[in-house]
C-alpha cells in the first residue's frame, strides 16, 4: 500500500465542455500537484449514465500508461454515497494506471477488473483531502455540490504524488464496492441475444458480445440482425468493404463484436441505443429473410 | 509592477471546439511561451455573450492557482475596443492568478475583484506583443479578426514568461474600464427578486442570490418560485433529497442559491434561461399556492 | 531524412469529443513519448469530411511552431489505403512542424504546402511502429478500426522523440500521394465566381478568394452576392462596422475573403454551406439590384 507517484492524471467526467467544470477539475488538480501531466479522456458521457461512463473506462484503461484515473459521473452527489480511492497490484496493473479515484456508485469497479481487480480500497475522508483554499475570501457557505472539485481532484493530486491509499481515508473491502449489473448476453445455436453497450459518434453499435460467442453460436458470414428494425448483415474486416446502406459486422478496437455501416449510422438503420437488446441469427442456407 | 512569472495559462473563449480557433491559440500560447501548462477553462461560452464569460470567470477563478487568465469573448474585435492587461496585487490575489489578459468590455473587471481588484491596467499595444512570424510565406493582407492568435496569445505569454505589464503598452486608469451592469437582485420581507445568472449542463439554475439574502427576506424552508411557471420548492443540501420532478433551492459550489431538481433540469420545468427575473417568496402558513 | 526532435504533437481528428477517442489517442502519444506537450487543434472535424479536415490544417499550420502534425479524418481504415508520414525541409518549414501523419487520402498534402512542400514521405508499416502492449490481458483479436490509436499515435511520438522518417516505413515518392480536387474559382471582369471553404461558428463563410481576385475583378466596395440568396454587401475593416442584418465582405484571419454579418450567422442569411458556389459581382453604378 505503498504511494506509487508520476505518470498522468485521466479524467473522465460528465461535465461537458459548454460549462467551466471540467476546466476548474483541471485546474484544481494541477494546483494541488504542479506539474502533473492530465489527458482528458472525456467530459461527455451523457449526464448521470454511470453506466456509459464505466464502459467507456473500460475501454480505455488497457491503452493509458501509468497514472492515476479520476472519474465523475455522480448523481449522487451530497448525499451519503462514499467517495473512493482504489489501487491496483503492480503486478496485474503493470504499465497502466494504478489508482481510481471517484463516487462508489459503480463507475470504477468494472475498469479496475481490466487492470487484475483492486488491491486496496479507502472510503476518502473529506477532512484527509481538504483543498487548498480559495484564493479570494469566499463566503462561508457554499454547498457540497462539486466533488469533481474539493474532494476527487485533491485526492487524485495527493496518490499522484506518491501518498499511500490510506492517508485519504479508512480501508474498505473491495468487494463491498457497489457494483453495476453485467451486460446481458445470452448464447445458443444459430442465436446471440445481446446488450448493446455504446454507439459511438459514428453511429457504430458495439454489443456486448465477442467473437467467441458468434463462434460459439455457429454464426456464419451471414446473419440476421434484429433490432427495432431487421436487416440482413455480413461479417466483414473495415467499413469501407460495405456497400451504401449495408450492414456489416465487424470485430472493432476493443474486440467486441460491433454492427455498424460504411460512412452512415448503424444505430439509425437499426433504430437501437445503448441497453437495447440485439439479435444475431444465423441464416438457414437456402432461407431469405422476409 | 515587476513582472512575476510562471504558474498557469488559463484560456476561457466563445471559439469552440468544432473549429481549429482554440488549438490554434493554444499553439500560439506555447509557440511564444515554451513550457507554459495550458488550462482550458471553457471555449464554449455562448457566442458573444461577454456577461456569460465574465461570470464563468467570477467562478472559476477563486480555484486557478497562480498564472495569467486569458479571455476572449469579443464582439467588437477590429474596432476600436481595446485590449487590456490587468494585473492585481500579490496580497490580494494570494496563490491565484495575478494577470488577466482580454478585451476590454467588461469580461474581467468581475474576476479581478474577485482577487482583490486590479493593481494595474495597460492598453496593450500590438506593436508591443507582435506575435512571431508565421512560419510559411502568408499573404500580406490578413485581417484583423482574431486577435486571440494574434494579439492575447502572445500577451499572455509574456507576461507568463515575466515581463513587466508595461511592457505591453500604456498604462490606463483602472476604474476607466468598461464594466458590466450589476446583476438585479431586490430583498424585502418574504420575498426576493433576483436575476438568474448561469443555466448549467443539467438545468441548475444559478441566481445572483446568496444564503445572506433568503435569510434577510426572511424565507423559510420551503417557498414559491415564480418563474415562466410558478412551483413551490424546498431547502435542501443534495440533488437527490429531492423527489422526481420536484424543485429544490440549494446552496451551490460557488456559494449562490441555486435552483435545481433531480437529474432533471430546474431550468426546463421554470422555463427560464440567464438574465431572467425569478421571485423567491416565503410560504405564508396555511396557504397553498393556486 | 534525419530525426529532428522536440516541439509539440497537434492533434486534428473526426473524433469528437463526447466518446473517448480523442482521449485515449493523447494517452497513446504520451505514453510513447513521455513528456511530450500534446495541443488539441479540434477533434469537432465533420465526420468523414476529410476536406474539412485539410482545410483546418491549411488555416492552422502556419502559427503552431515546431512538432508534429497528427490529422486522422480516415473513411477507409482498415482498407489499402496507405498510412503515410511526410517530412517538410527544416529550410522551408522553419519554425513549424517539421513532421505530418496520417492516412494518405488528401488530409494533409495542401498543409504540407503551405510549409513548402514535402521532402520525403514513407508508407508507415504497423510493424515498424508497433504500439506498447496494452496494460491488460485483452482477447487477441481486436479489430483494425483505432489506427489512430494503434499506428499514427506512436508513429507520432517516434517522430516527435527524433526517429528518422525512413525507420516508419518504406519511401513514398510524394508525388505518388494523394491529393484533393482544388478549390473552384474563377475571375472574370466584375464577377468572381467560387467555392465556399468554410462556414465557422459564429456563421462566416470564407471563400477560396483572397483579396488579389477582388481587385482583379475590380471589385468595388460595394457588391452584389449570390448565394441561394442575393443581396448586397460592403467591403468592410470589422464585424462591427456592419449594420444588424448587413452582409459584409472582409479580409479575414487567413487572408481569405469572408462573408460576415455582425453577431449573426451570414452563413444563414446567404443560406450556403461548404462546397457551394458563391458569386461576387461589381455593382454597376446606378443600377440597384432587385
Amino acid at each position: 500500500m505503498a504511494g506509487r507517484a508520476g505518470g498522468s492524471v485521466f479524467l473522465l467526467t460528465d461535465y461537458g465542455l459548454a460549462d467551466e467544470f471540467a476546466g476548474v477539475v483541471r485546474a484544481s488538480v494541477l494546483r494541488h500537484a504542479p506539474g502533473v501531466p492530465i489527458i482528458d479522456l472525456t467530459h461527455g458521457v451523457t449526464p448521470f449514465d454511470v453506466r456509459a461512463g464505466a464502459l467507456a473506462l473500460v475501454r480505455a484503461v488497457p491503452h493509458l500508461g501509468p497514472g492515476v484515473v479520476m472519474a465523475v459521473v455522480d448523481p449522487g452527489v451530497g448525499t451519503s454515497r462514499r467517495a473512493i480511492a482504489v489501487s491496483v497490484s503492480d503486478a496485474t496493473a503493470r504499465d497502466g494506471p494504478h489508482h481510481f479515484v471517484g463516487p462508489d456508485n459503480g463507475l470504477l469497479p468494472w475498469a479496475v477488473e481490466v487492470l487484475g481487480g483492486a488491491e486496496h480500497a479507502v472510503e476518502i475522508s473529506p477532512s484527509a483531502v481538504a483543498p487548498l483554499s480559495p484564493s479570494a475570501s469566499l463566503p462561508l457557505s457554499t454547498g457540497a455540490t462539486f466533488d469533481g472539485r474539493d474532494v476527487f481532484a485533491p485526492a487524485t493530486a495527493r496518490l499522484w504524488q506518491g501518498a499511500p491509499l490510506a492517508e485519504l481515508g479508512d480501508p474498505l473491502d473491495p468487494s463491498d464496492l457497489v457494483r453495476l449489473t453485467p451486460p446481458r448476453i445470452s448464447v445458443s445455436p444459430g442465436m446471440v441475444e445481446v446488450e448493446v453497450l455504446w454507439v459511438d459518434r459514428f453511429g457504430n453499435v458495439q454489443l456486448a458480445a465477442r467473437p467467441g460467442d458468434a463462434t460459439a453460436a455457429s454464426l456464419g458470414p451471414e446473419l440476421e440482425v434484429f433490432g427495432a428494425t431487421t436487416h440482413r448483415a455480413h461479417v466483414v474486416s473495415a467499413f469501407a468493404k460495405l456497400a451504401p446502406g449495408a450492414l456489416g459486422l465487424i470485430v472493432d478496437a476493443n474486440g467486441h463484436l460491433s454492427l455498424v455501416c460504411d460512412r452512415q449510422s448503424a444505430a439509425t438503420v437499426l433504430r437501437v441505443q445503448p441497453g437495447d437488446l440485439v439479435i444475431l441469427r444465423a441464416v438457414v442456407s437456402g432461407r431469405q429473410p422476409s
